[in-house]
């Protein structure tokens, strides 16, 4: 019996195994594991960012001016002014958002600034007068879906923000643990929210998730805000990818217009980095963000954004262009699914989703073992994002939650990552019944 | 006798006129302003922005990647990362800026916002640890000579900063009074410098006051924080610019390299609001503002910084660059100036410098005149800053200064509207010796 037999023909099923079965599979595993790590591997499934043969997917975007700066409606992009961006780049980020154009702002190169701006400004000055700036509450508690995306909670803590978490379902987060805490602690001024392919778990919002989400201003109050980041509003890996809920629209339905923010960028579109980033807000929040900006810049750089607005009208349309972005990351994240379905469908050594979209895959291992995996591939050349990133204050407190993220190494990559990655949980896993 | 004989060929001495003289020339300027107004004229002093043939210089700036987005240094400037900007594009701020690359962060399209969030973060988090944050002192106070930019009074009125004026003089601020005040009010934390071509007045500090600034640390406390806003810095008209004396090393020299945080950009290099933003600063203040930008952003627009290196490296020096800028504005300028210097040289009617480079000419009536010649011109039909703009909180408490900006007009333009604008001005001082 060759060593792979040993540990991947004959199911991993540690709660019943004897003692002696476990030290074999330790042993096989050990030994495994010390061949992959004799291979020396540099391999890196950290960054959530696009490759490079994505990003050259857009590299007509420099030169799409073609010497005419002026937009359509006839302003002259390369000069000073239009703080809400051109009308044209505001109706790209409509037709992303799903939102009226003209509740629509079109910034600069990262939503990231905006959802900070638009945090800051509720802190400090007030998304609906000076009085109802967070500022003026003894505590202010942000509800963070985990796992979440580590970015969010950074800027909570740069703020002084509070973080309670609520865990994610299938279907979204836990609503009934929302609302209990929204009836239960008046502190909670805010919810960050990743509808479509989460951030990490790739799991779409259903629409009565959606709908609750939009009906809980009518229960937190005036000052309550979801920052909804629609980050992969648009990136779909499936040819019949699942239709995220209008949270507008059931906003309008229920009243509560001002408790949720959108947004939404083409970092993961075009350039990252380079793009356009969007927020839609109602009417007073959208007043009330522009007013505050308006002390802090003259206004986005539009030569870009009328850049965008060329590439998608001249070159590509915005759905055609995502259908080539899914072609070149579709075998990467399969690849990761095919893995893991081989090595732990048949046992309960991890969990996951089946991502459709988005730009990772999230894996539950048992408790107490995240850490210890991440270390395993890390030590055999497979960089991993830190275990805890996905938890506020980077604190994952059962330990289990590891973040895949496959877009940038190739296939191959992938594949070759992801064999260290399932030797090191069964390993870790093993280890960890043996000692128990 | 003419009219114009009447007004333009005999001195306007107010002091010494006649009850009867008086009224003559008010006559004589009454119907003058009449026939100006029956011109209908939309004439605009009041932005100071590039014209649409200064923008054109720089319109090769779009296609200047020419599909290669990776920068002499191997980066690829088309995906997520390098918080603090290219190094091809710090080398240029360095080379604006006049000090070392590694004290140069090169940002988005924006120094505005590299200001405010300066004063944000030294407020909020502190350039030197939290305790240093200004949020703990009782108030703070920036200095700030006046008339001076209305967009760095108001990041002081945002972010809740008391203001108080110095007076500008022909050298800089008043330095006696900078330093007086800062030894008699100890919440003094910051002040406002435009140190080359001045915005308005266009004065160039001498170095003499550069040396004095840059020794106010010394008596300002830790957390003093000059704001040095060369926005004019390669922006010369004359062949032979005066060199404005460098900060950065009268600040080594005198031990206070936190002191002083310089700013500049290419928004009236390249395309305004489509540029590069810089800030140099000591590494001390770079890595406080580097960690909380953090937060804030995965990074600014790395290809445009590239863009901006490759037109300056391929189609123009920057220097080259400038004079075309200078051959297009300075005819403007010099339209100014002679028709202030036909009107107003030999009488009291006003005071100006004559601005060797920047955007502005600084226009001082007699006291108490200013709105009202704001006023006049604006019935007239020629566009003025609202007088009191180059104050804080809006208020020139002897209502004497006008901003005139004279870049966005053509040379014919300019000419027409100095026409209304002195009449305007000899109006309303023969109207107010009349009253007095």
């Amino acid at each position: 019996m060759t060593l792979s037999n040993l540990t991947e023909d004959k199911t991993l099923n540690l709660n019943n195994a004897s003692k002696e079965q476990l030290q074999q599979w330790q042993t096989a595993l050990t030994e495994q594991y010390a061949q992959i790590k004799a291979k020396n591997l540099n391999l890196d499934l950290t960054r959530g960012k696009p490759s490079a043969e994505q990003l050259s997917l857009s590299d007509g975007l420099d030169g799409m001016l073609n010497g005419n700066y002026t937009t359509e409606s006839g302003v002259d992009t390369r000069n000073y002014g239009g703080l809400e961006g051109i009308k044209e780049a505001r109706e790209m980020g409509a037709d992303i958002l799903k939102a009226p154009v003209s509740n629509v702002y079109a910034g600069g190169n990262s939503s990231l600034t905006l959802m900070y701006q638009m945090a800051f400004i509720a802190y400090h000055f007030g998304l609906n007068g000076e009085q109802s700036a967070w500022k003026h509450e003894e505590k202010v508690t942000f509800l963070c879906p985990v796992p979440g995306y580590d970015r969010h909670f950074s800027v909570c803590e740069h703020l002084g923000i509070n973080m309670v978490t609520v865990p994610m379902t299938s279907n979204g987060p836990d609503m009934d643990a929302v609302e209990a805490a929204i009836k239960s602690d008046s502190s909670i001024k805010g919810m960050w929210c990743v509808p479509k392919y989460s951030n990490p778990t790739g799991v779409v919002y259903c629409d009565h998730t959606v709908e609750r989400i939009a009906k809980l201003g009518n229960i937190a109050g005036d000052n309550f805000r979801v920052f909804w980041d629609n980050a992969y509003a648009i990136h779909d890996l499936s040819d019949n990818p699942v239709v995220l809920g209008n949270i507008f629209e059931h906003c309008e339905t229920a009243g509560t217009q001002d408790s949720v923010i959108q947004f939404a960028s083409t970092s993961k579109v075009t350039h990252a980095g380079a793009g356009v980033a969007f927020l839609a807000a109602s009417d007073s929040n959208l007043a009330h963000y522009k007013k505050a900006i308006s002390f802090m810049t003259i206004g986005p750089d539009k030569t870009n954004q009328l850049r965008h607005v060329n590439f998608f009208n001249a070159v590509d349309s915005l759905h055609n262009h995502m259908k080539k972005h899914a072609a070149i990351i579709k075998p990467r994240f399969a690849t990761v699914l095919s893995h893991l379905e081989k090595a732990f469908s048949d046992n309960d050594l991890g969990e996951w989703e089946s991502a459709d979209g988005g730009y990772f895959i999230s894996f539950d291992t048992r408790a107490g073992l995240a850490k210890k995996v991440v270390a395993l591939a890390g030590d055999a050349g497979v960089k991993l994002t830190p275990a805890g990133a996905t938890f506020p204050y980077g604190n994952d407190p059962q330990d289990t939650n590891i973040r895949i993220a496959p877009t940038v190494p190739t296939q191959a990559q992938v594949d070759e990552a992801m064999d260290v990655f399932v030797t090191c949980v069964k390993l870790a896993s093993v280890e960890q019944a043996l000692a128990s």
